[in-house]
């Protein structure tokens, strides 16, 4: 008995240096304001990754800009932040364990978050475990072949941009026939083990996205799949990415999924998540719209909580995304990719072994769960929308002081956070009830 | 005297042959439904340009098929919209003057519209006029240098495809020169004509996208800021579409844009649009998310109605985002592109010359327009916010039977013709209206 | 050739000392924090007309006091502010032309207005026309018996209070013959004249509130059927009131109606409001939910509305409640009570002799019109629904600094001044589409 | 040790026959359709309680009845709603065990329930308990001058009216006396025992209701004090209602409340609600306009449920209004008023005796509890929302396949069963968003 391939077997974060730092603020309109501050901020010496300025969402014709760097320690944010204040009408330092924070709404210790989809490219170098040394008990630790491969697909994601098409990987013969087996157990066990959304979904991966016994789906075409679908996108990433980094990619509907393949000689095990988890376990239930808006949610809680927070939201993500169980008539059956991934589990998650409890958050959230076999416990979800409006009430009662908003027309967070941009996000609610109005009356 | 550029100046529709077609049905899941449905397709011998079977977002379950063809003749459309009716719950009929349609809720002659953005691809050889013959009245018409560079620049627009960055162009010194002269000239007449949403923005262009004397800015680039701004995104032209295709773009966030330059023997003077109207006149606005939803607003109304409508709000079009002009405290000013691009006609339209009438949009629809020398009659909005209201408005009193969202997370279009579409749009308001009291509690 | 009886003949305010005042202020919840407060308001020596201690709805478990009372002059309501200040944390002052306000989010010139629909109580002595002395072109002005049978019907609305029943009246035969002769007369007429919502309400009257040619219905009867259909009161009045105290009524969805009858010389005449012009012309409408909606809206525009609004929403409801014609279909209708209930302008306002223009409630503000004869123009509404849209658009152009709603549980008027108040709206509204969604969700 | 007053000590319906029905169905408008309808009715020799006839809320101009009348038998019910059928667009048959349906909405079982405030007049005579015949365990029981004191007093609720002022009662000097005990020894403990709500508005009842322990506060004055704070008012009742007819009250926000007291010899006792009960435990908490809104919630979804789900909601208002206690910050406090009122069992509660859980409906729902003793469990409410949230929720997943919504302005319950009531639903809420855009600009 083993575990399950999941996306969150070590949560742990490396602590890095330099600190990744973005420092938002915003600046009056007047003539010759942004050249000056342009100026000062260059004057600074810091080693800028990105600067932008940009129309601010407020009544006043303020500007925002955006400043990321590497800081050396936190004692350089603090002084970048403080040289900016006689600048700007407000300052927002986001970033690291000691972030500062100048006459800022957001508190001292905000975590760094992304505001863009761009942003997530800072993930690509910041996996946990690199791809070419595999632990002891990976099939392929010792196998060289195996591991040049796996570090020439991983390649792929350490270069991916935004926006970018995913380049399509040639599978060999000996892959494809290790999806084969895998796709083979697993297909035939979907029928009376997978829930309803799941099993409606995947024959359109058959028909749309070439799924078959015979050749590994492309991320690419899966990808855009899921784009027509619920707006999720597929993102290759090298392994695994820490809990925060992960669940804040789950905030604009991107998941990040590996591309190699698990090792040829044990198809039906992999300690770690592989295509195989990903195609077959994870993707088909985001193209079904109330699990992306549950897993979305997720996403969004997670962007700049405190560690504990990150730490109850990535179990809550264990217990449901990777091992989540749902109520479907009479009938229990999994939506968890970890067990729509693992012939073993899936078989043993239905039987009468595990012990079965109601999702709720609060209780999930202080879960302890095994890493390494099957889980003792399962939490059965009434409906996906249900389990949605219940971490909307557990994030609800997380202390982070600000709201945020996905827009999906910018690709970017919005924070909630003055009353022109709650005015002008009650103004789109208006507009809406305006649609859903006329939509009702024209009603058939 | 003569007129401004502006994209609308031949509105008249070319009828094609053969006949673009979308027919899209729902069937209902069960075990090999997709794959009779996809082999009855085939087997109808028509030249399909794309199938796809999606999800349907309905509570029963269902799939949706979108099937694109190229009908010989409406007689074919008939045929096989009547072949699928055994197979299919509801059969949708789009596209052509002759559309049949049957158990349908849309009515027998709804055109053609785009549903997805990638559908905007088939625009890309329907403009009215080509590259290489140019109008006699055109200032390079018997330049034979200059229409092979227009012609290799429109090859860009040619091929483009939904998704992929837009090239660069290597502007020649000569180009530069030309847009150095129409640059010092508008924005000398900024500061005083120009509205505060286009002052407010046109810095960050300097600063952000190259804007400036000694370069011609980059579509590509543009597209991005506008991206990050609002959601608009530039996708390169031809030449003039057809005034359905062009608004039915804006209602994606999407603006055709050309991308060659005027002649350089009249740097003040084009007949048709050019890259100094896009990026001085169109751009700066589209960053302004009221100006955005205005435009969009227009858009969303364009998709699928009827060809009268369509010369309605082409001509609301014309008035308002070429030729608009706004209330700015006691003051009026330009917003429309043809204005903020033309030397002439910027000075003439806040003169004591032309009649003003308030924007109201079911009269602005009536008013006829010259479109070969100065306008005499200009609308004035009180705010875009105001304007998107009263164009709503006045799309809601349009005969088209049914009404449309933008999901901007799967870039398509949704038709709020079932109920279960409905509940789950008021579903998503409710969730919005959640995070509208969340953020009002957490307001400092 | 002579005017309609309607509610606004005389729109100037007589100014009235002493000024009544209320002083609206919150305290914080501590031990004996009411008790001091109290004791220092009544050794403040000052007339007072009531004095009310509530819960706020704010977050902070304070309390709110009202306080009326009729202060002798400006300087007193100033002093009497002043010295609640070190008590409270909030002083709002609302009431006569010189209300001073301290550390108060309503400025200083606030006209006073009802917060509470008893607050209308106070309209009972303040009528501009006592019943005793009719104007002399009144055609019972020299009858002394119909001079004393008004008075003693008048006495009736002089004391009469919020909540209590109309007393019945038992009318004359001379009194029900002249009823007779205008039901007759204008029942024949308005099939073809009087809009589809007069029409369709006017059976119902008959068969639940005894309308009928052989009696005149009770006041009481009718406004039991309103308040059933839309909530509508109708409350007794003298004669007639202030604009300002006229519109505030409608704020309440309270009607103030005529109990006596016009004179038994001139059916067909009379140059006030009466029993005849209320039962016929105004009840039908108000039954309608869509034209009680717009009413109120004018009502709730005009609490604490400027002496200019006050006009302004004057002439609106004087060209829509008393003297507005709409569209329907093909045709165009009279719904204003002023032409309902005038055989005369019934007929002439749909003949081809007057000017007709769109309901634009800004030029309709500013329209001049004669009070003793007929309408030289009339203002044509498209539907009730968009009246209302149109008036809340002109309403949100007045300078007023504040919004109001109109909470129907506790009859009372908010103003939603306070972040609390306004979390406490929107959580509503969120309660309201959870219900919505249930409902969509449970439609056959 | 003996049980807290409640109201629900006895649940069961005691059936009767005949049986309440309201027949409910809509005609077309067209001339004389109203007089043939009533016609019909008449001709049908039942007995009649109530005729009315409404304009419909649809977009038809239909008109709607509403006939009362008490059924011989089911087989009656059956052959009134079936020669209605040929007059009727839609009938709808309320009421019964047997309630007969045709071409209805409304399923074969609905039971019969109160439609508008004016309908809960007919609870008045239904009392499982009439006021002369005491329970053996009632301390008076055997005191004819207590018994007959008791009767004079209940006399008054047999006779109200909607609508009309609660008559005062003079208590006599010994009925002063037993309040003045249980007053004094209550407000003892309320300051460590009562949760913030009840002492929020306890002074407040102090200072403008006339409570403190020389005198019984007057239903009346109390019940005008709750019409202001949030719109609940009190209703005489003569004894012990069933569960039923008791929580539909709650829908109207009326609370059915004793007015005679409990017998001087035991004043710390008694096994019925009295006024002590209801002014020392009910009331303070029908002020808050949370409470308000959670114990309506429980009402209306009482409006036509089935015998079990008014049993499991009866079990939920036992546990939350009656026996409820409540998180805040650190500690628990009491809030029902079954609590509230009882010296022995307030202290009990909060003590480590009885086992305290979480407040789950579902699981509430299904709890047994005694009714002689106190609570051997008790349910923690984390807040009112969440309580009522939670409530809504459970309500849904009740199988009542209507949903519901109270217009206040009209005192009356709106089925949204049909296309037009939701559309004119989602009009306010669309209104009602307008309003909250407006007050978010205006906010200072």
């Amino acid at each position: 008995m083993s575990a399950a391939a999941n996306h969150l077997h070590k949560c742990a974060d490396t602590s890095v240096t330099p600190v990744k730092t973005t420092i938002h603020f915003s600046i009056t309109d007047k003539v010759g304001a942004l050249d000056d501050c342009l100026a000062a901020i260059k004057a600074m010496h810091i080693s800028l990754t990105r600067i932008e300025s940009r129309p601010s969402k407020t009544a006043d014709w303020d500007y925002d800009f955006f400043v990321d760097f590497n800081a050396v320690d936190v004692e350089q944010v603090r002084q970048v932040a403080k040289s900016l204040e006689p600048l700007a009408k407000q300052v927002h330092v986001v970033g690291g364990t000691g972030g500062a924070s100048a006459s800022s709404d957001l508190p001292e210790s905000t975590p760094w978050f992304p505001r863009k989809m761009i942003d997530l490219d800072t993930f690509a170098d910041k996996v946990l475990e690199m791809g070419e040394e595999l632990d002891s008990d990976h099939p392929g630790a010792k196998d060289a072949v195996y591991r040049a491969r796996r570090a020439e697909i991983t390649k792929i994601a350490k270069t991916f941009k935004t926006g970018q098409p995913i380049p399509h990987v040639e599978y060999t013969e000996t892959e494809v026939k290790t999806w084969a087996a895998v796709f083979e157990k697993l297909t035939g066990m979907f029928p009376t083990h997978a829930c309803r959304e799941h099993q409606h979904v995947f024959p359109l991966l058959i028909q749309n996205c070439g799924y078959g016994p015979h050749q590994i789906p492309q991320l690419d075409v899966v990808s855009k799949f899921l784009k027509d679908c619920t707006g999720f996108t597929l993102r290759p990433v090298m392994g695994l990415l820490t809990s925060r980094d992960f669940l804040n990619g789950l905030a604009f509907r991107v998941f990040h999924s590996t591309q190699y393949i698990r090792h040829h000689s044990r198809p039906l095990y992999t300690p770690e998540p592989d295509v195989c988890h990903e195609l077959l376990g994870h993707v088909p239930l985001f193209a079904n719209p109330d699990f992306a808006d549950f897993s979305q949610e997720i996403g969004l809680a997670s962007l700049g909580a405190s560690d504990e927070d990150i730490e109850r939201l990535a179990t809550i993500y264990w217990f449901t995304v990777e091992f989540g169980i749902c109520r479907q008539g009479d009938q229990i059956r999994a939506y968890g990719a970890g067990l729509l991934s693992s012939f073993g589990e899936l078989e043993y998650c239905l039987s009468d072994k595990p012990e079965i409890r109601a999702f709720e958050p609060a209780k999930v959230a202080q879960q302890k769960y095994p890493i390494t076999e099957y889980q003792p416990v399962y939490f059965v979800a009434e409906s996906f929308k249900d389990a949605q409006m219940r971490v909307r009430e557990f994030a609800n009662s997380c202390d982070r002081p600000f709201s945020v908003r996905y827009n999906a027309y910018t690709e970017s967070i919005e924070i909630l956070d003055s009353k022109d941009k709650v005015i002008r996000y009650a103004q789109s609610i208006k507009t809406d009830m305006l649609t859903l109005v006329d939509a009702l009356q024209k009603l058939a």
